[in-house]
């Protein structure tokens, strides 16, 4: 044995126990009895205490240093393992144990105070969850800017300051699309009628197919907040059913079956080591959008869409393809993040970076962050939050200590926008098979070009790699502004 | 903090990643994917590795050489974390891993193996299995005997030859109620209809509730070998469904409620402690099979499920509610072990009890076990096992690693026999509620008597303190020669 297969192999049972630590977060989130909370606390406390002794196990930097790699690969294994054992050594302990004991009760206390719209009985749970990401931010940072070290952990080379900067670009020429659209003369029907779960649950069983999603190795069930949990080959998806709107268990699911399509087509090489699993939430998010929009709000995907519905839940008034796919596709008043249209979406995004980095920067206090939310809210959208539930109380995020993560959902929409006029060129009779609810082709060309490489490549060489050119926000913008001109007929 | 005060803050971790072990074992049996079998092998093994670790870690050598006891629970905990010490430094980390890690994929290969009735694809792996599970036994008994080694893992204070004693003293008795009950001119009628899944499953529902189960603290699932798992503050359930029998979901049910209750019972001052689990497998199965059999199948609460059947799935044919108690307890010529009648059950006891025996010291190789196992049913039974499934198959703990455990059935069953005499004195009138489908009077008495008190004291003080006398197998045969002579009307 070398230094080099010494490593690996301690790697392999630290990402063997780390897949263990993410599988008790699904069951948590899907089957825990409620009153097991307390313990389950308890136990992810005692995990991330092994998991973190064994991220900065002072072994590991004698080996990083005789380690001598075979390879390109290798050597990527070797920066990340190197990087996460600096960053782990600067967390104490103490406090990793300590966070991971603290948000397990909070996503319970979140749950709860959802339900009831009560945000009182969330804020000293989040104002604790909030105090222990800062102390980790600020010992991540040494010195340096504590909201871009968190940042770091869901999107290396990423900082505030260019996602702000991202930001503004974006902004104008999004409002302008928005109000553009809100303003125009034709109006797309909204749905209406009732879909009872089942054949919701049906429908969904059906687009993870036409994605190519693996039930081998993966399983769908139902979450408050949906969610892809698991890497190499045990990788299950969530959904959530409202009677009333389909949509949002459909694209839901399509969204989850993006994620989970990336972790499933890495390379089997790469299984259990620092390569064997989506390189970052950025990216991440790239598979997820384009599998959610550009492909499931596709006018050739919600044609066969709409054939299934018919089939499913009989005539629910759609008057014809055209018109479903802009009821589909209708840029609508909402609350809710995740049911938000492409238009409005990074409007959500935005209110959450700028709210989040003031907490952490200490400009904004956990018990003036309702009032912060939905002041913003208003100017934002126009409109005022109706309940708690609808507004600060409807992300898991914070509960779990995400904190640095929302602006990856940005940065996703903007590589998803590049992917898909690289996808679109390489696969030009994509629609014929979309129309037929058989996304698979889409499905092998991002696994060819980006999903086996796992954890290859940096962020934006990943999706550089896999397009051809550089990202740039120029490909998402251009996307939105046909597409909605188009369904608006302006 | 004290040296005692550093072991148990140290105990309690490791308790808690014991927990999510068998947390894992529970996934696996209930939702995992089939296609993610391989990597849980690893996932396991890795689990196992820092198990192991810790309960080998030397500083659990100092820390009870200096600790301080402050009462008896503490004296307790110190003796099970010594025995446990003892015990795992004798067992190579190497091995631990390896088991670990064969045992989880043997499940599947089990699992595939039963479903097609192939034992030739089961035997491999199976071989593996014993191999390494004789050489812990070997290592463990270190020149003493490696069976009752292994036994103590879920018996502390039996050995083999203690229970072929006990077994020779029942085998007569039993044998001799079995031919009278066989050949008696009264036979009671089968049950036969049609009893769909949903219907079996609300009935599963309510005989747990019937039992006082907590189901803040638990979930009811499908496997395909029923178990109860976990401790503390969430203990699930499992249970299956035959359509045509549906005393075997209403059993299976009661029997894993009677474990549940038992570990959900104990004291919430010793969660995460050693003393925080049933204290033995023999003394669980006394849990389990009180409640499933002197109450489950007594006169009283088989009136009340005959109601609660009658409401779910209409008339199926029961005359009466005395024919329905003597169809609930007919004596059938069945395979399987866990659809055993009372009179029965320690048969397929006695039979596996050889076989492993006979295969950890050698005298039997697993290519000959199926042989062996036909011929022994053959005898012992009077009839050939008819397919595998029925036979060298039907048992999942094997695939398991778990050879000793079957034992501690029948040992149970005796247990049962002494505290249902106790407990039939203290609660006269249980028969009232039982006739109401309210069993938790007895659960009350046996959480105050036994399952409070976790592993307090060794398995036989444990009974004894909870019955007042000395455990013995005459309250068990007498209370079996009692019920199945009448019920035969001999």
């Amino acid at each position: 044995m070398t230094a080099f297969d010494d490593l690996m192999s301690f790697q392999r049972e630290t990402e063997a126990l780390a897949q263990i630590a993410g599988r008790l977060g699904w069951d948590q989130e899907t089957v825990m009895p409620r009153g097991s909370a307390e313990q389950r606390g308890e136990e992810m406390a005692a995990m991330e205490s092994v998991l973190h002794a064994r991220r900065t196990d002072p072994k590991l930097v004698d080996w990083l240093a005789a380690a001598e790699t075979p390879d390109a690969a290798g050597n990527r294994a070797l920066d990340l393992i190197s990087r996460s054992y600096l960053k782990n050594a600067r967390v104490p302990a103490k406090l990793a144990t300590e966070i991971a004991r603290v948000t397990s009760v909070a996503q319970g206390v979140w749950a709860d105070a959802r339900e009831n719209n009560d945000v009182a009985a969330f804020l000293p749970t989040l104002e604790n969850v909030v105090g222990l990401i800062r102390e980790k931010g600020q010992a991540l940072a040494d010195g340096g800017d504590a909201y871009d070290a968190l940042l770091d952990d869901y999107e290396p080379e990423a900082s505030g300051a260019d996602i702000a900067a991202m930001f503004d670009a974006m902004r104008s020429r999004l409002v302008a699309l928005r109000e553009a659209v809100l303003g125009a003369a034709h109006q797309p029907a909204a749905l209406t009628g009732t879909f009872p779960q089942a054949g919701q649950m049906d429908l969904a069983r059906e687009v993870a197919d036409a994605f190519g999603y693996d039930w081998t190795r993966g399983r769908l069930d139902l979450a408050v907040h949906p969610f892809s949990s698991g890497s190499g080959n045990d990788v299950r998806i969530t959904t959530r059913v409202a009677e009333q709107d389909p949509f949002n268990c459909v694209y839901s699911t399509i969204h989850e079956v993006g994620h989970a399509c990336y972790e499933l087509g890495i390379d089997q090489a790469y299984l259990l080591t620092p390569l064997g699993q989506g390189v970052s939430m950025g990216v991440h998010e790239s598979q997820s959008r384009i599998y959610e929009n550009q492909m499931g709000r596709s006018r050739a995907f919600t044609e066969w869409l709409m054939g299934r519905m018919q089939a499913k839940f009989g005539d629910f008034g759609a008057a014809s393809a055209d018109a479903f796919y802009a009821t589909v596709n209708k840029v609508h008043r909402g609350y809710i993040r995740t049911e938000a249209d492409e238009v409005q979406y990074n409007l959500h995004i935005m209110l959450r970076f700028d709210l989040e980095r003031d907490l952490v920067a200490g400009r904004l206090g956990v018990k003036d962050l309702e009032e912060a939310w939905n002041t913003r809210f208003l100017g934002d959208f126009g409109y005022a939050v109706d309940k708690p539930a609808n507004g600060i109380l409807q992300d898991v995020h914070w509960s779990c200590g995400l904190i640095g993560y929302f602006p990856t959902y940005s940065l996703g929409n903007l590589y998803a926008g590049c992917l898909h006029q690289a996808l679109r060129q390489a696969v030009p009779d994509l629609d014929a098979s979309l129309a037929r609810g058989d996304a698979r082709p889409a499905t092998d060309w991002l696994r060819a070009r980006l999903q086996q490489h796992g954890g290859l490549r940096m962020p934006a060489a990943t999706i550089e790699h896999a397009c051809g050119f550089a990202p740039s926000a120029e490909p998402l913008l251009a996307y939105l502004e046909q597409k909605f001109r188009a369904i608006y007929r302006l």
